[in-house]
């Protein structure tokens, strides 16, 4: 989870995106998105498919870290 | 989710597992490998460790689907 959560950051960063835009274009709050960067929460995969959208990439490219 | 749980279930046989090696493999219950598989539950990032590591593939296998 903090993998994937710093995996995340990275993402958003290089999409040029705030934590706030990324809220805003997945239809949930900045502080969710700055638990699930911390690896705070367990997140589901509806919630995975919400953020690659917004990212415009897919579920998968969320994983492609080791 | 639906997409999801049919392509695991194709991933599971491909391995030839059963859904109780599966369950038994991740230590969770035959009929949560189930309702997975049908679609009915949000899986979360934890599980998803759990079973790519059960089926010997990473997570972002478990994606790699249309």
């Amino acid at each position: 989870m903090k993998a994937f959560g710093k995996y995340l950051k990275m993402l958003r960063n290089k999409a040029n995106l705030s934590q706030e835009d990324l809220a805003n274009d997945c239809d949930i709050s900045i502080s969710q998105i700055g638990r699930i960067e911390r690896g705070e929460i367990n997140t589901t995969i509806s919630t995975l498919y919400v953020l690659a959208k917004a990212l415009n990439i897919e579920v998968k490219e969320l994983f492609d870290f080791k």
